[in-house]
Parts: structure tokens; sequence; C-alpha cells
């Protein structure tokens, strides 16, 4: 059966025609604005080099974890998806297999919000007209595989047509960032920016620690295995990412704790973990020390500070084993606030000039935690809903939740946050509306009159991401 | 005053003509689906024997915790109930009396659904056609007891009336399952099967755990006072149960704690417990052991796993010195997951031949750790809202904070999960009715086209718990 | 830009025209009745002296940590709100400039229930028609400290304008209550009574605890150096607090922690607190067990217990050392009640002459343990959602969790537990209003009808918290 394949103008708004309506103006506001995307994942080298995507399979599937842990659920091998294995097993290379194989399984998003991000990808980018399924599946993929040899869907040519006024990637303090420089001596106008993610030279558990901190020194010039050599180390690179666009670092521990040692304990808790020679507790500290330094060089050097914690990485050794990090095995922890950013907030709290944007995979802090924190603490802004809970119930909840004690205006706009490049404009399709929806229950109830809520609308979408992260 | 009891066809239905138009429409294919229940808690000697129940409160009301609980909160002395006291205190008797009891507080469970159920039970069971309150009492009381002494209010007319296709009861492995047999021998077509419930030979805590290992022995022929001679006779009656229908076993433990110990640690532990001198962690830490076992078992023989953690049972000593267990005072507690089941997940987690269905009466849990685990491990699937959230908005907030993670096909369809056999097509309508109330919203703001809800509603009411459980 | 500020007849209620039909005939029903304000913190010496109010910004704004502790967290110093600072520094005094920086500032109450009790406060109490904002600021400054001139804005007849038909305050043990005395003895018929709030002699972490001790005693009569004479000392003073029309206690410890210790023990641990040389778990647990005592002690002058656990307070060092106390950065903290109140309930919990009304400021213990332990103990009722979660969706949300294990009558109706007296009737209206959207929806969608839930809008209004109370 071909079904048809199209975007309704009005999904995800209200069926109530009154708040249906309302949606639909504030929406007006704000659907043409550009794409601001502070934070995210994907790759600066496709806009430095600008080669065509290979095919649609590994365009859209082998890279996302989204869409292949979910047949993975169901049964389907990740070897059938063409994820490679480190291990040596062989996996499928032919990419319309693979691309047959999600076809079939397409229907298990059904109610998912990948369901709709790919629906997007495939009516906006391809003008696909019909649903994916078993059926359509070969005629999709050659639909796709056309688009990609032509030269408005190479990275340049799209970053363009999605109207994108900034992209942030993620890189480690390692990075010499030959990607953005590229870009920037290329003449071409995209803006995209690096931010710093100093989790491989500051956790201590994280695979290859101790040479990370080795060749940091290298890049550095400075004696990284002295504690003041570490920290200038670290103001270094801060620099050089900054100057290559950087306005934030980011910090992905599992928790949230945060630790304002004394110098001599710091760096006696330094060379402890350095030695390797560490006691149950030692890591954790000296990761949750270490935001506290980190807070300390924002509040010198302007960049702003985002936590992202509450993740179990790989959480299924089996799929580790073979599969490595980052293969949608990541799940959830609860994850405490209150008791673990009072060190840091006693140190740098107060400071109005010090911003602190905070993600949670717990939304039980939403009313609990965060936004009673944001909602006194200068420092404080809550980010957007993340990962599993970046969808439309998960943005719905989380203003609900933290709109009444917060506010909107200690929120900082949206990050899509992915590595799926062709997403992005879903992505944030998906928060504007969204936002509307909620907006438009305010006005239709008559807490908000509606000429507030469009100005808050267009906050949200674009003017709020701007003024948090300094762009 | 005499008010009138209907059940109005579009009860729980959005009140949105648009969205109440397609909860109706995808209501239609479902409406008269047969009844699976796969987890329950009826009393096969009623499908044995078929014997007339006795009368309105002693069917209705003496079993029903949720509706004893609600008075009791209120001051009614259980004893006024009918609910026997095993200290010797002397209760009611006289079913007229309590069901006037009963019914002078009946106005309490207004918004509860245990009032949804019993009005269905009156309406549609028993014709009665006005509201139970102080007035109607004793008319309503007449009305019933008249039905009970007609045959087609016996147990097996009303299981082909309810239009049940499959009822599994609950039985431990001390238990010869004599009714399940006679029902088998009797001829009648009902099928009512059984589910293994081993608690009372795993938990070390459970009233009379020796002397049931030592009854194992005998039942089994085996040495239950060793670890193998212990795991042999639950392989044994793990397999008589399958002989008897069983597809499924069952856990209660008080958290979803799981070990994997090696075999000599395990096999000293029993001892450990087995002996009584047992340190404060032993107890659970032998449950937690026994999951992982008996999830290798299942993978083994086949038998579906489901565990229902989280209850503090009997939190009332004085409520269990008088009446024992099961009286409405188990109180949900915080579960945790992500951790506890990690030993059972490496070992069998992503195995798609084994199936664990997970319970949780902590709803935090839904959207932070069950859904992620889900929609991960090809093991996992979960079960329905439990227990005090088997209402129409625990449904509600089950859909919405699951959904979008682990989809639809990492559930299970419905469970009843009841003890109250008369309420069980109410329980099932209601929660068909809340499915089609979520599905509808999701094809009224154009997440979903109308024919894939059509294609989930059928799934989630009858297709999905006859795949989960092997039916 | 001048705007329109006026308060729509429909505010909050849905937008759905059945839902809203209903909605505004339940509110019918409850919108003129008398307010009934068991619990809050007005100032007693308000009503005793009947002064008029000084000027807008020290009536409204000072006092008010919903507001300060907003614009606080977006940069804006606490001293250009003229809060008055303990070490010194030097604050704004002038309340037109005061007043100034919060209307140019008050758009950060979008969305925020302080931004509705704030417009109805203007609106209905001083007939501004325009909206806030830094052009009006002003105009509307001038229009209330011109009313604050005029008798009718004087205590006592804005008390007999709001309809107030009983208002508790909150008093510690060392209050002689001159204020209530005086109130009694004026002839003025406004009821007005007091709470026995112990704390800063059950508290070990308390400032001047021992001090407050020593004061308790010569208060007293009693040798409060003893166990025995502290507890009769606490009966004194609750006699006492009765006799001003106390009706209920009110306990603000960190947890929900309960202890049911021997007399011996609570009397050496008394002792040891008394001392001063304490170790890490002895306050919480002297805390613990007080509460048990205080239940007793309930059970016998029959004054009805409330307990508010779960704040972190002053929780900022920076604010703390500066401003003190109660300055808006007390955040909540995860609570536990299960296991907590254990010891408590095991002693008086089946007591249905014994009430013990229990609040949260984590959202996640309704549904999984307060609803069901209030379902099932007779002494346990829960009261409204609290601080932060006084709020639109704060309400919804409890009701939703709450409603369908607990019923609506294990519920004591609305708190407004504020300091914020003008606000009083604003926050009783969205109370009212949210109580009746939750019912018309209960109604529209068949599970409840009307005549029943137009019953519960009073009893939610008005009865519930009488009869809870005792008033």
């Amino acid at each position: 059966m071909v079904t048809t394949l199209s975007l309704h103008p009005d999904r995800l708004f209200p069926t109530d025609e009154t708040e249906r309506t309302i949606a639909r103006r504030l929406f007006s506001h704000v659907e043409d604005l550009p794409i601001v995307s502070p934070h995210g994942h994907t790759d600066p080298a496709w806009f430095s080099q600008n080669d065509a995507f290979s095919d649609p399979a590994s365009l859209l599937i082998a890279p996302d974890h989204y869409l292949f842990r979910m047949l993975y659920s169901q049964g389907v091998p990740l070897e059938a998806l063409g994820v490679p294995a480190r291990d040596g097993t062989p996996v499928e290379t032919d990419p319309r297999k693979i691309w047959r194989t999600f076809a079939e399984h397409y229907y298990l998003f059904r109610g998912a919000p990948a369901r709709m991000w790919m629906d997007w990808v495939l009516a906006a980018v391809f003008d696909v007209t019909e649903q994916l399924n078993a059926d359509s599946a070969d005629r999709i993929f050659e639909r796709i595989s056309a688009c990609l040899c032509e030269d408005a869907f190479r990275p340049r040519a799209l970053f363009d047509r999605f109207n994108i006024e900034l992209l942030a990637t993620t890189e480690g303090p390692l990075d010499e960032l030959e990607h953005h420089k590229a870009i920037r001596e290329s003449g071409w106008q995209g803006r995209v920016i690096t931010a710093y993610r100093p989790d491989p030279v500051i956790d201590p558990d994280f695979e290859g620690f101790a040479e990370n901190i080795a060749r940091l020194g290298e890049i550095t010039g400075e004696d990284t295995q002295s504690w003041l050599g570490y920290l200038a180390a670290h103001r270094k690179r801060r620099a050089f990412f900054k100057s290559m666009g950087a306005t934030s670092t980011d910090h992905g521990h599992p928790t949230a704790r945060t630790e304002n040692l004394s110098q001599a304990e710091a760096s006696a808790l330094y060379k402890k973990v350095l030695g390797g020679d560490v006691e149950a507790d030692d890591a954790e500290r000296f990761r949750a020390h270490m935001l506290t330094e980190m807070a300390r060089m924002s509040l010198d050097d302007g960049l702003v500070m985002q936590i992202h914690p509450g993740s179990f990485r790989n959480h299924s050794a089996a799929l580790y084993a073979r599969f490595g990090r980052d293969k949608g095995a990541d799940i959830p922890m609860r994850t405490d606030y209150v008791h673990a950013l009072k060190p840091l907030l006693d140190e740098v709290g107060c400071e109005p000039d010090f911003t602190l944007i905070l993600f949670t995979l717990d939304e039980t802090a939403y009313s609990r935690e965060l936004a009673p924190l944001a909602g006194v603490y200068p420092a404080l802004r809550l980010g957007p809903p993340w990962w599993f809970h970046d969808s439309p119930e998960g943005m719905r909840r989380f203003r609900e939740q933290a709109m009444e004690t917060a506010g909107f205006y200690n929120t900082v706009g949206f990050n899509d946050d992915t590595r799926a490049f062709l997403s992005i404009p879903a992505r944030h399709d998906v928060a504007r509306r969204m936002d509307c929806v909620c907006l438009s229950r305010l006005v239709a109830d008559h807490r908000l009159p509606e000429d507030e809520a469009a100005e808050i609308a267009v906050d949200l979408a674009y003017n709020l991401a701007k003024k948090a992260y300094k762009l």
C-alpha cells in the first residue's frame, strides 16, 4: 500500500480551534527565524571539506543511536544496520540492505520523535511523498541517493538552505581544530564554531586519561604533571578554543557533584589520579573539583559553562565490548543537584557575570530542584529538555514544571544536540511548535496577553540562545 | 434522591469533538475484541467448581483492598466491612450491613478508578440503574443477591459472557494446581492457565520459608537442602506449571535488585539463608541472585519472566497484626532499575529469545529508567501501569512518559492483575479507552496517520499481550 | 504603550466550550464562599493595631521572597529592592525607586503564579487598569499610595472586604501572643487565630536553641533542663495556644523522619542535644522523635498536626551571610515518607481521632507515597500543593496524581501559606478555579455526575478545611 507522506502545517498544534488559532499566530512569528544551534555534535569536517554524503544508510542510520537502539531492542542485530564492530565481527555493508531493514521496522517509531524528525528529513529535504515502509524502501533509497549526488545536497548548501545562523560543534582539548581553521580560511560565510569539552583530560575514568594529560602538556608546552601546569594548560586551550569561536564549555560527568577543595588538596588529589593509584571516590572528587575550577576560569575568560550529568554510560557490557561507546546503551540515572552543586554555587553562584547552564536526564529535578535553583541563583540557567526528553511530551513537561518557578527568562532556548545534521531543522521546528503550544494555552486561559506571548515565542526561538551563549 | 446510573458510551474520551470522534472510531476496532488476561489473581476454584457466588459483600467488598482501604482511611473499622481478623476479633458477618456501610461511604471513591469499575459492575453485570448510596443500598443489594442465584451469574457463565479468551491465575511452587487440573478435565472450554510465582521458596523473609523449602523437596523428590537440588526442584516445578498452561513466572521482590554470583558463592549463600543465620543483606542478595537464576531457566524453558518490585509490604504494624497480608497497607517505594538490573542484563539482557517484563510502582522510573532500558535491551518489555497506577491518569502518564523512548512495541498490552473477577471487563475497557485517547491525540495533532493508530489500538488491546506472553 | 489590565472572568478555565461551561457552573457555587485560611504567615500586629500600610514597596515587594528571588536570579541586587541586609550593607530606601525596578522586571513573571496574584491585587484591590511595566510604574505607585491613605485599605477593612471567615497565623512557643490577645479584646469581629510552631525549641540546629529552651522554662515555670519538664512545658504552651484559638501545630523539619524512642533513650538524647555535644545524627534523631511526642500530645489535646518537610534552608551561603533567613534561597530536596513516617504511624497512625496533615516539596511523592499512605491510614490527610507548587500547574499535578488513590476526601482544601496578605483572595481564587477545572474534566468525560462535582467543589473550597482543621 502506498500511503502519502506529508507534513501537516498544524502538526503538534492543539486540536481546540481557539488554541490552535493562537498557536498558529504565535508560530508565524518564529517559523522563519534563523536557526541558532549553540550545542551539538555535527562533524566540522563536513563543512570544511564539503564532500557529498555517500549514501542514505551511512548518512541517516549508522551514526544515529536514537534509530538503531530501537531496532536493536526488538531483536535486530546492530550488525545488520552497518554499525561498525570493534571486535572484528563482520557487519552489513550494503547500504540498500541496511535501508530496507530500517524501513521494515520503521513502524517501531510510531509515537517517537525520531519518526517526526525522519519524516521531516524525507519530506522537506528529499521531497519524498510516500510513507517509509518495506514496500517503499527501495524507491525512497533511490530518491535520496540521487539527491546526494547533487551539489544542493552537500553540507554547506544544506547549511545555507536550513537558514542556520550559527552552528556549534564540540571538541576535546587535544583537538587542533583543523577543520574549524579550514572553514574560516575557506571564505565560506557559514558560522561554525567549536565548544570546549575537556572530559578526556578531566575524567580519570576516561579511556587513555594519562596519555591525554601527557599530550595536553605537549600541545600547550605546560608541565601537565604538576597541578599548576595542568590548570595553565586548560587556560591556554580555552583561549585557543575561544580564538576559534568557542563561547562555551561542556562537561559530561556521571553526576552533578562539585567540590571546592583547597589548592593543596586539589594538587594532592591530582597527583593521585595521575598516578592511577586511586581509591573509590577519588575520580569522582577530582571531576567534582574540576567543575569549580572550570567555573572560576569561566568567570575570567567569559566562556559559558554547561553541565550534562546523569547518564550511566555503556550500561550493557556486551554491547560495549563489541561496539564501543555511544551505541544507544547509555541510561539515565537519578540525579541530585541541590547538594551536588552547592560547593560550586557557594563559590561563584551569585556572580551575574558567570553563566552555568544545567541539563538533566532526570525529569523529577525540574520542579523540585532545577527551577528553584535557577529561580534564585544569578549564575544559573536551565538548558532545554535533553536527549530522551528532546521530544514533544518532554518539552511539554519541561515547560509545565519549570515555568512557574523559574519563568521563561531563566531558560536558554533550544539545543538540538545532534550528530544528525539533516534533522537539525526538524528538531528546532518541534521545539518552536511546542513552545507555541505552551504559550497558546497561557493565552487561551488568560494567563498571558497574546502580545507578550508573541514576544516570548521569539525570545525562546532566537534571542535567549544568543544571549545565554553570548553569540 | 434517586439518581440514575448509566455508562456513557463516550466515557473517558476527550471533550474536544475532533479528538472524540477519532477516539470513537479507534475504539470501535477494539471494543469487542476478546479479553486476554495474562496476569491476575482470581481463584481457580471458581472455575473448577463453578459454584454460585454467595452474596454481594463477600463477592465485591471483602476481597478487594482497593475498596476497604479507602473506607478504613476515613475511620471505618475493617471489622465493619467483614474483613476477617486473624487475632479472633469479631467482625461483621451480615452482608447486608456491610453493603450498607460501603454504600454510605461510596462517595469517597469520586475520582478514583474503583468507582468506575464498580459502576460498570453494577450497571453492566447486574443491570442496576441507580447510583449506589445510602438510600439505594438495600435495593441494589436485593438486585445483586437475586442475580447471584441465577446460573447466568456463575463463574463460567460470566467468563463466557465477558468474552475472555484466556485468564491466567498465579500460584506458588507448592501448589498442586488441582483446580487447574479439574478445569482441564471438566470439558469446559474456558482457558484458565497458571503462572509460576516462587516467592514463598525464594524469599528468605517469606513466612515459613524453611518449611516451604522442605515441602518443595518432598513434592519434587529433589534434595532442596543442597543448592543444586534446589535449582533442580525449581526446574521440575516450572516444567509442571508449564504443563498446566503456564507461560510466565512472576516475582514480587521488595526491590529490583539482581546479582550474578558465582555458583560457589550462590551455594554458600543458599546454605546461609536456609540455616536462618543471616546478616542484614543476605536475604536481599539471595533474592537478587535468584532473579538471575530464574532468567537463565527462562532462557531454557521459554517461560516469560515478570518482576513486580517496589512495594513496602504490610506497612502498618497494627493492621498486619490484626488482619495479616494484603489488606491495603502495602505502600510503594522509590525503586532503582538502572543499577539493580545490570547484573541480570549483563547475563541475559541481549538475548532476543528471553523476555523480562518490568513493572513499577515508582512512576518517576518511566521516562528516566524503564523506557530507556526497554528501548535498547532486546529482552526487556514494559508492563502496563500497575496497582495504584492502573487508572485513567496513571495510564495517561505511562503512555506520555514511555512512548517517546520505548515506542508502543516495547510494551505488552494490558494486565488487569485483579482478584475482583467481575471487574475484569471494566478494567480492560478503561485501558482500551485510554489507549484510544492517547492515540486520538497523536492523530489529531498529526503525529500519526489514523490507519496506523487503528493498527496500534488493536495491538495494544490484543496482539501484544498474546505475543509477549507467548499465548 | 499603555496595555489594559483586566481580570478575565474565565481565567484558568479550559478553552474547550463544553468543559468551560461546566467549570463556570461549578465555580459559581464556590466563587463567593468565605475564605477559610487555616495556615499562613501574616503578621497579627496588622490586625491588632490596624495601622495603615506604609507604601507599595514595603507592602508588596520587600516581604515577598517569591518576587525578589526572581529579580535576583536575573542579576538585580537584593539591595536595590530594599531587602534589609543584616551586615550593614546600605540598601535602597526610596519605595518609588524600588517599585520602578520591580516594574521594569515584571516581565520575568510571565507564566508564573506571582504574576496572577499581583495582577489580581492591582486590579481587584487597587482598581489599577493598566499592565505594570516601566512606563506605568509611577502612575500605579501613585494610585496604590493614595489608596493606602484611606481607611478602607487598613488591615481590618481589607480582612472584611476579602470575606475572610478565619485566618490562622503561626507563632513560636516563646511568643506571648500579645497581638492575638489584643485582637480578642478589641471588639473587632475578625477571627484571627494562632498555630503552634515549636521548631525553635525542637530543632537543635535552630539559632539560639539552648537559650530558647531556657526561655521556655521561664515562661512555663517548668524545668526544661529535664526531659519530663521539657515535655510538660510543651503541654502548657500548647494549652495556652489552644486557649488563643489554635487548632493546629506545624513542624518545618528538613526531613519527614520520625522516631519512636523509649523514654529512657529520648531523655538521654535530650540531655545530649541540650549539652550541645552532639554527633552527626543526633539533631535529626531528636527532631524525629519529637514528631512522635507531638503526635501523642495531639491525641490528647486535639490539635491537628502539620508537617512541612523537604526544604534545604538557606542554600546560598553568601545570601544567608548578608540577608539572613527566608530570602528565597530555600531549595526543595528529595523527600522520603514511606520509611520516615513509619515509627510515628505505628504509634498513632491508625487513630481516627488524630489528624496529621502532610505537605511536600517533592512532587514525585504524590502518587508514589503520599496518596497511598493517606489512602489507608485513618490519621493521615494530604495538604494542598505547597510553596513552589502553589500554582495552576502544581495544583493540576497534585489532583491528577493524588485523586485516584487518595480520593478528594483525604485532602484538606486550600492553604494560602502566605505573608502577602493582599494576595490571599487571589490565591484562594486560583485554587478554587483549578479545582473546578479538574472537576469539569471529570464531568465532561463522564467520570463524575455534575451534581457530585458541585458538592466536591464546595467541599474543597470550604468544608474540608473547616473539618480537617476543626474550625
